[in-house]
């Protein structure tokens, strides 16, 4: 086996790299901070999609598509907006090349924009100028509309899912009659990401509010899940915002409510992104390579044969192919490798790598005893199954899996969530990896303070925490309740 | 009603842009060319590509994501391909704004890209860019992969769906062996497109080959299915590219063959946009709005309460709903339009307007009988259904529309597509629209000669025509085929 995968403890993130790489979920382009999604990546978010799209639908939301560039003057409508992400961006300047005079390929400086628009880095400002259109009277209220589309910011450092300059994701954007429905929908939507990615991906998350530092630009209020990485390092999985009257009144969008008034309509958005890929990555794999849980699992089962002669590899893959067929049958997706160009144990490397969660391998005692060996990825362990038990140890195994796959994550978060009361001890709680809960108080500049000097961010304000009186870990003054720091991605 | 329509025979591009406005299709956005695809018409395309992405799937294809920009240089490697496409498209040359002096939002001139990027007009460029690391052996190949993705193309006269300077398509990029197993799939999609576009837009197409003037910038030939709008035009549906070894050439894409040589891999690439979405509409759709046919239908089936008091609503409604979950547990998707702030006669146009196929209502008079109204979208007539029949009912209403929608295009294509043999005839056919059948002489300039002459270009040179001698109804040269002229969008 030449794909070679680095020591996770030794240097996570180039064992990070490696499995990325290795396991064919996307590399670099040749467009600078831009990634290639390759096929077998782009079938994991595909599953997400899909499990994401029937939760909105069922929420009451409708799909739509806007405009990928934004003129630069919507950007600035709203004043916070505009400073959060109109700086580093892509500007289309110029619509038009042409040949120079040596035959060169050039930009046609005839042909410069009037105004500059921008590759969208998020939709809030051309949505708010469509709604404006839409919504006259509170009879057209709600309006919840989803959209799944490719954005761009600029980034300097990139990293393949977590930070690329282009990223796949879906942006909701809802309008509403009151203040306590936006709030309402964007809790809702909270707890929806919450519940995909715990019972979906398997990882385990923390949620609740974030800090006036960390919260979106143009924002009253962020949501946000935030899981925990093999690394102790956090990663935000997901962001749901109450935007309040914030775009209604940037873009002059008013509605005529009950009472006749002409009132500002409320809003939230909302999104995840491709980089829940990365969040998979780091919370499930080990040394061997992706290690991917069952519902998100392109293949959820591989089929090799083990042979020495043509005569064995036919009545094996007859068999197979009945193996397969019934599992199918059920709605398993089964990669049948059958190649004659690759041998077993290559296979079996490959497909470790590649996380497929059963590997069922049949060689020529098998079929004279009826039996096949299965391997489940996550534990590695080799079980001798009767043919007759093919189909029901296989359902098991596959809900077993994506459960062991939690609570394993679910004990790791837990083991490695610290409660700290001074500062020495919250220094070596975060150079050490975890999250560390810890008493603030409350100010920006205090927050600001603790981020120079351990690099940890407030990941959260926990929503549902019980209030305990204490005393900010670095300025002594009193604080109401205990909020989540950690280091992050 | 208040939504005007305008007259079909008297403007049918008015006509054609109320439909798209007060269906709810898309809308210009306040972005110069891009549209905005309103939740309604974005179901439509969500159905397309649910069919679609299936067949690609059932016939070996993977999806993957390549990234939005292409640097300018790799244009330039293919020389017919930056011809074609480099010319209108959107240049991004800078990757920051910041604020000046006085505070205004500008372009940050210390921001300068070393080499401009292109929003991708078509991604061939960057695939094959791609396909150089992944390409080493015939082990590797064929490459099958597909994109769903927008794309830009500057377009100074932009018509909603049919020419906007973005759009949504998906584009397949296949890789091969030999010559002819790209010929074959170049084939194979062009196929695909046409079982698709017949069967489930019920849009009647021809089929054939590009001449050298149509064909796609870098392609050997460029395969096409066209259909004939009501006015009379016709509009390219989807086209498939046999691309030789171009693009192989220009990105320097080789592969160790079977025979242990190193040779250049062969190509094609496909197509189909939101484009498909304005032939249904220009297909289909009539004096009262938009018809769709079954399969595509956000909603297959309304239903409408007629009541005047209370007791009846609730009556009607209790039963409605019995229907309505009979229907759905059938897989037929259904509207229950129950609302009490618009009345029966309002909601009657709304959904004639939006194309639904069936409109089923239940007044006082049907509660009694045990009956509800049926109406087939584009019949208009009523039909009074006992409640035991009306699944069955439904059923079959939805095929048999399905089927004479397809029918009564057909029959329109089949009465507006002539074979004419001299000049005349030829420019009073194409002044008067259809298919015209002519002998042509085969140079590009006589086709240039026509086009400037009438306006009318070759849609296609038909693949499974018989052969006939004749004489080119410009130049009066020999010709050994008729080949399909027409005026088009």
């Amino acid at each position: 086996m030449s794909k070679k995968i680095a020591n996770k403890l030794e240097n996570f993130s180039q064992w990070y790299n490696d499995i990325i790489l290795n396991a064919d979920l996307a590399e670099n382009s040749g467009v600078r901070g831009c990634m290639v999604i390759k096929p077998y990546g782009f079938a994991i978010w595909e599953e997400m999609k899909q499990v994401l799209d029937k939760k909105f639908k069922e929420t009451g939301h409708v799909n739509a598509y806007f405009p990928i560039f934004i003129p630069k003057s919507f950007f600035t409508k709203e004043a916070s907006h505009v400073d959060g992400f109109a700086k580093e961006c892509a500007v289309v300047t110029h619509y038009r090349l042409k040949n120079n005079d040596s035959g060169e390929v050039i930009v046609d400086e005839n042909a410069k924009l009037e105004e500059e628009l921008i590759v969208r880095p998020t939709s809030e400002t051309i949505i708010w100028d469509t709604y404006k259109k839409w919504i006259k009277s509170y009879r057209d209220l709600p309006l919840l509309i989803n959209q799944w589309a490719n954005v761009v910011r600029w980034e300097m450092r990139t990293r393949l899912f977590l930070r690329t300059s282009e990223f796949l994701w879906q942006e909701g954007h809802t309008a509403h009659e009151t203040k306590s429905e936006a709030i309402e929908e964007a809790e809702k939507i909270l707890f929806l990401y919450k519940d995909f990615i715990e019972n979906t991906l398997a990882v385990p998350l923390i949620y609740g509010l974030k800090s006036e530092r960390e919260k979106f630009a143009g924002a009253i209020d962020t949501y946000c899940v935030e899981a925990l990485m093999q690394d102790g390092k956090a990663l935000q999985a997901g962001t749901s915002h109450f935007l309040g009257q914030n775009f209604a009144k940037a873009f002059d969008v008013k509605f005529a409510s009950r009472s006749g008034n002409l009132e500002y309509v409320w809003a939230s958005s909302w999104g995840v992104s491709t980089r829940l890929i990365g969040a998979l990555v780091m919370t499930h794999s080990d040394e061997k390579g992706l290690v991917l849980p069952p519902k998100l699992a392109p293949y959820q089962v591989v089929l090799i044969p083990i042979y020495h002669s043509q005569e064995e590899y036919d009545a094996i893959i007859e068999k197979m192919k009945l193996i397969s067929c019934e599992l199918s049958s059920l709605g398993i997706r089964v990669k049948e490798d059958f190649r004659d160009t690759y041998k077993p144990g290559w296979k079996f490397s490959e497909y470790e790598l590649k996380g497929v969660p059963v590997r069922i391998a049949m060689g020529p005692r098998d079929l004279k005893n009826n039996t096949v060996e299965f391997v489940r990825r996550d534990k590695c362990e080799k079980q001798i199954i009767s043919f007759s038990e093919i189909t029901s140890t296989t359902q098991s195994i596959l809900n077993q899996m994506q459960h062991d796959l939690f609570l394993k994550a679910k004990l790791f978060q837990e083991n490695n969530t610290f409660s700290v009361d001074n500062f020495d001890d919250f220094s070596y709680r975060i150079n050490n990896g975890g999250f560390v809960l810890a008493h603030w108080d409350g100010s920006p500049e205090t927050e600001d303070e603790i981020k120079k000097l351990t690099k940890a961010t407030i990941r959260c304000i926990p929503m549902d925490a019980k209030k305990e009186n204490g005393l900010c870990i670095l300025t002594g003054k009193p604080s109401l309740q205990r909020v989540i720091f950690a280091k992050s991605y």
